[in-house]
């Protein structure tokens, strides 16, 4: 009886804390008529929880074990929960995302959590990390416990890296090491790498010891290389052998790696050749050589090639996959283009997110804590510019007290100043990741920019100078607005231009500080030339 | 001696508008003999131009007709122009892109135009793009004339709307014909898409008939579907074959179009079935059915789905080509990842150009008057907001004359709210581009971003006010400033969360006219907040 106590605790233990995959664990171990036992002893809430966790299969000879007003209630609360053929099928169907999410919310909230778990196996794990995602936390764990183990871990390869190494915690460890046990090896470093330490350890650990060899020489690369994207599961072949020879061996693997478009060919001593497109090989007769029909354009790309040259390159020559060599020129892996596909997305939404001071791999659904901890220092740099800005207004306080409508009108020149600014930072900005911007086109550039902002700078000085002279009724603060207005598109031209080269050239990423910098220029150029020349003339 | 002379002046006119492309046409016609006197009787500088556009084959031909001295400065010329063979290897090495850059900019500096069409010939097409859209204007057109017909049209399909418009109009329309010809479909169809309605006409009529009738139905699916991303180079099976047939059907075909990873299974009607992978195909044994083999699960995708759900689908499904067909699952084309990977990369450009109010498809060294327009649009919203915020300073002029510590103070106010506002904007904007922002989780988000908001409005509040205290010693001030900045946070995070979610429901993208709103929000909050507070309580 103590036992059976001690098991009831527990369960209701892991049901407060929302461990429902350990309830089910636990379930699925007792005895049915137990299990009845269990619910009747519950109050109501906690029965349905109880309930929600038990197999579908087990149902009715748990039922058979109860009181029948208990047993009806409970049937019914089922009827509901268990998906009918129709209901699967329609979750099945593309549901758009939002409907979906709605649909796992509501369930949530009644704590229909079978109903989730049906939702979420017709989804597609990358869909399922989507949903995930956006999900407070609370939900968002009651939602996971519902995610069959054995899909946890290609869930967890879409997750970013914070709410992915948060999940991967909820889950006991064993768990985890199952759940991953089926992931590609690229995914599983990343997956590591997202980890903390310690726990990336134990799955290091847990992994056989042929794949943790490799695991651990693909973790020895930075994430951002070449070697980070890299995977080993390519097949390779020897130039001197005849088709017949190589499709008969593909026949005796029976399947190749997801994301297999062609063999790579490496001699005996694994030095890479060259690569044979499956293409090529359904065409060609059966005794043609390797050596004569593979293709030897296909660079192999050096494993510390940076990421996002590895991505223009597979832009640029449509590459499906690419072989992996070590500085001997020695086949180490290849890099499929899925990978470069997430890269690209990645490294357009970290340039995004980065322009705004914040970590793309950050969990919206963050702790308020932590996300205002982190928001708060790109706030802090601003404070700092932005009393930059009010010191050099606090140098011209006496002729602000003497013209107060300068304080009125000083903001339309630093805004100004901070648009035209932006546009050319941006355009720089984008040029250079294109390589527009590079080897001495700079000044070409420069005369250009200079040549709109003093085009757009007398339009908008006569614009706001007829403005402020209509609204004040004084030719003299018309034109000093105007000055200032043209001093300032000038300079932001120029620092729009100058701050990204500058910037990069330090090794700074000029999407990071570039708007930041160039802001604190506008302000307080337009500050300085607008309350300077006021000072001077009026 | 009329039609020589009448030879001289078109060859001389077409050397001085840089045509280079007609000058070298009209000399491939030319006797040597002709060639060499029409060199003596021009001045020196017009004498290289010529030189630099004889095909390095005849020189040896003509520098016979010439007078010895002559025919040495020529020679003496060639030899430092015509690359030798380790000019061409180094050439053809991953050289940096600024290094190319800056040796065509020196070559075309000094007229030596066989160099520049040497370094480009040795380059990727993507990269002659890249390179040509780096130089201004002349140099541009210079470097263009240089790059070869028949890759021009690869070149082109790589260049941005603008400059791919502007360089396709610098050639004779009849080389524009032969230059495109080759051409996949699907580049073909942007190309026209990116011409002047008259030019696309033309290159379309002068198409073959048989591929007519597939651009124009391709033309007329909207460039942002999935018919827009979509080529007809598919390669179609029956459901009903055996792989062997399958295997002898390939290598009657001897090549596979290029990126096909898979072959596409219709039945006698057209209709869609499956998708057979070649890594199946060369897995399998031959007897097998493909209808037995064939993978049912890969999507079909319909003509008209927006291209960024087929980019998402790819990438969700790691998909390396994908079927496409009509409302009655007829299968009408493929479309490919490397489409795919241009359409994410060119949107993730888009997106961060339109923040600045850019126009992506834009050449960077169009003219100065076309940028200056393009650019006034967005100066002139701005100016429009800005004034907005003047409007509500100039509500508090009385203020402000008492206490001129206000005008040097506020812009604070507004600066901070903006960065924080832009925070939550950001999150937001990606947060929806991911799905993890849809379906009710609004209400979540909003009380995390109110409640980070809350903190940092707190922290920075005492931090600010501490500051203004310290400054002008004015304890009033520094609780107004502090109030105001808890206030605009508040409300930056407010509108950070609500701005985008109703310009998505407006239809309107938000990462448009997101950040415009959001500050124009902060800054009027902000100014009204510390001025009204001031105006009341000091």
């Amino acid at each position: 009886m103590d036992s059976v106590r001690t098991e009831i605790a527990q369960i209701i233990d892991a049901l407060e804390t929302g461990k429902y995959k350990r309830v089910r664990k636990r379930l699925r171990h007792m005895h049915p008529a137990k299990i009845a036992s269990l619910i009747e002893t519950l109050d109501d809430a906690l029965r349905l929880s109880v309930w929600q966790q038990v197999d579908a299969a087990h149902e009715g000879r748990i039922l058979a074990h109860l009181t029948p007003e208990l047993a009806r209630q409970l049937h019914s609360e089922s009827g509901e929960s268990i998906s009918t053929e129709e209901e699967a099928a329609a979750a099945s169907e593309a549901h758009h995302a939002s409907t979906q999410m709605r649909e796992v919310r509501e369930a949530l909230a009644l704590g229909k959590l079978k109903r989730v778990g049906k939702i979420l196996h017709a989804m597609h794990p990358a869909k399922v990390a989507g949903l995930l995602e956006s999900l407070p936390p609370k939900e968002r764990v009651d939602a996971w416990s519902m995610v069959e183990t054995d899909r946890a871990g290609k869930v967890l390869s879409y997750l970013h890296d914070e709410s992915c190494a948060s999940l991967a915690m909820e889950m006991d460890p064993e768990d985890l090491v199952i759940a991953v046990r089926r992931l590609d090896l690229d995914d599983l470093v990343d997956l590591i790498q997202a980890l903390p330490e310690e726990v990336g350890r134990q799955v290091l650990q847990a992994t056989d010891e042929r794949h943790r060899e490799k695991l651990v020489s693909m973790l020895s690369y930075p994430e951002d290389s070449a070697g980070g994207l890299m995977n080993t599961d390519h097949i390779s072949v020897r130039p001197d052998v005849k088709v017949q020879t190589v499709l008969g061996y593909l026949r005796l693997l029976k399947t190749l790696p997801v994301q297999t478009d062609k063999l790579m060919v490496a001699d005996r001593k694994g030095v890479y050749q060259g690569a044979l497109r499956l293409s090529t090989l359904v065409t060609v007769q059966p005794e043609r050589r390797v050596a004569d029909i593979m293709d030897t354009e296909i660079p192999a790309i050096p494993v510390d090639m940076p990421d996002d040259e590895v991505a223009r390159l597979f832009q640029d020559l449509d590459l499906l996959s690419a072989p992996v060599v070590d500085a001997q020129n020695n086949l180490i892996g290849r890099i499929t283009v899925d990978d470069v596909v997430d890269q690209i997305r990645e490294s357009s939404e970290r340039a995004m997110m980065n322009m705004a001071g914040l970590d793309q791999e950050a969990d919206i659904f963050a702790p308020v804590l932590t996300s205002s901890r982190r928001r708060a220092v790109w706030l802090g740099i601003n404070l700092v510019t932005a009393f930059l800005a009010a010191w050099v207004i606090g140098l011209f306080q006496t002729t602000l007290e003497r013209v107060v409508a300068l304080a009125v009108l000083m903001p339309i020149v630093a805004s100004m100043g901070g648009i035209a600014g932006s546009q050319t930072l941006t355009l720089v900005i984008r040029g250079m990741a294109l390589g527009q911007v590079a080897g001495g086109n700079a000044r070409a550039l420069l005369s250009k920019e200079m040549g709109i902002a003093a085009l757009n700078g007398v339009v908008w000085a006569v614009v706001v100078a007829g403005l402020a002279v209509a609204w004040f009724g004084d030719w003299q603060i018309g034109g000093v607005i105007g000055a200032a207005i043209l001093i300032n598109l000038l300079f932001a031209a120029l620092a729009g231009l100058i701050v990204p080269l500058v910037l990069d050239r330090m090794g700074i990423d000029p999407a990071l500080a570039g708007g930041v910098i160039l802001t604190t220029v506008t302000d307080v150029i337009g500050f300085f030339a607008f309350l300077g020349l006021a000072t001077v003339v009026l």
